[in-house]
């Protein structure tokens, strides 16, 4: 969320402008690349693991092959699978959503509609392939934590935090907790239900239903 | 949770009973059959997964060999790769908690442990995996949901109606969307964080944090 970086039309503009990722050694012979091929790249591996293909079955060879372009063309870019998983990862790091910092509740929705349509969306598949190769694949998966789950978790954890400064969170419960609340539903059913978005009403439900358990009892101290 | 079978302890017991799915064509020559060889199997694909193999990756041969036996006895007992998923979701349905009936909370926080120790303890790998390639894999996928998560989502529904039925939950909101806070954290915690199991107390908090939320309103009519 906090990254400058980068949707799938953000890739395009990053070529346009010179910016994405080269080859390690400049100046090599043959014909000039095409502007279209990173992000061709970026979105076969995306098609794969849709698919259902494994981290292990993505062979350079296989996503060349996907994109429409020779295996040179994706070496030149990338050194290896890391760095293009690297690559496709950040093309899902789209900007969080504007909080305007007035209603906590207002917010929440904002956060969880990001999160509904986002990781939960497009990027789902990912999720599912790389939370299942988390143990064979720790620095992929570290890279999607990193990546795609930190700075929104933490943007949700300061939401939080400024309704237990203002009043409307009681400070009796683990925000972790509470957080897990948020945004477990919304993930368990872009991981566990049939490949249907969650519906648009979800977002708004859940934040009112946590909101009327998580507010202060009246009388109650403050904390 | 109504199927009678059959954890890995059952899975002895019930080759011990002579219930194990023996061979389509009974009378074949050869040594008799290892009763240890099913459960190996079986305890064998478990390990594999956890080990991050895909369902792609998981040939009947790499199966037989991590298991210790021989292809011909894993083909004698299980005609493919979907007979054999078919005793491994099996061999993780044991039976559910026992629900007392009284206290609508007591039984949430028991169906929760259930649910944090089971699909989301042993069973998360495979959980993953299968999540992960529901698409590639419908019929595994099916699988899984017929047998380990139907029968739970119904159990924790009926302890939610009988709730209403009681005046301990508000009438104005989706059950299926209270259900899924109840066991969405379980479930993401279990997915997308680093292969830890969710804390002993996470079931009793989240109980008691949706319970407040969706208590009926005093003074509201009662639907």
């Amino acid at each position: 969320m906090t990254r400058a970086a980068a949707g799938p039309g953000a890739v395009a503009d990053a070529v346009a402008a010179g910016e994405w990722p080269g080859p390690a050694a400049p100046g090599r012979r043959g014909r000039p690349r095409s502007a279209a091929a990173g992000p061709a790249v970026i979105e076969a591996v995306l098609r794969l693991v849709e698919d259902g293909a494994c981290p292990g079955e993505l062979s350079m060879e296989r996503i060349a092959r996907e994109a429409g372009v020779g295996k040179a063309t994706v070496y030149r870019r990338w050194p290896g699978r890391t760095a293009l998983m690297r690559d496709v990862l950040r093309s899902l790091d789209v900007p969080g959503p504007p909080l305007d910092g007035t209603s906590v509740r207002d917010d929440l929705v904002a956060l969880l509609e990001f999160l509904r349509r986002g990781p939960a969306g497009r990027g789902s598949a990912l999720l599912r392939t790389l939370a299942g190769h988390a143990g064979a694949r720790p620095e992929l998966w570290a890279e999607y934590h990193d990546t795609l789950v930190r700075a929104r978790h933490e943007a949700l954890l300061a939401v939080l935090r400024r309704g237990v400064a203002n009043g409307e969170i009681r400070t009796d419960r683990d925000l972790e907790t509470i957080a897990d609340l948020f945004t477990g539903p919304v993930l368990a059913r872009a991981l566990l239900h049939e490949r249907t978005e969650p519906p648009g009403s979800l977002s708004a439900d859940l934040v009112d239903l946590v909101l009327e358990g998580v507010r202060p009892v009246a009388g109650a101290a403050a904390g």
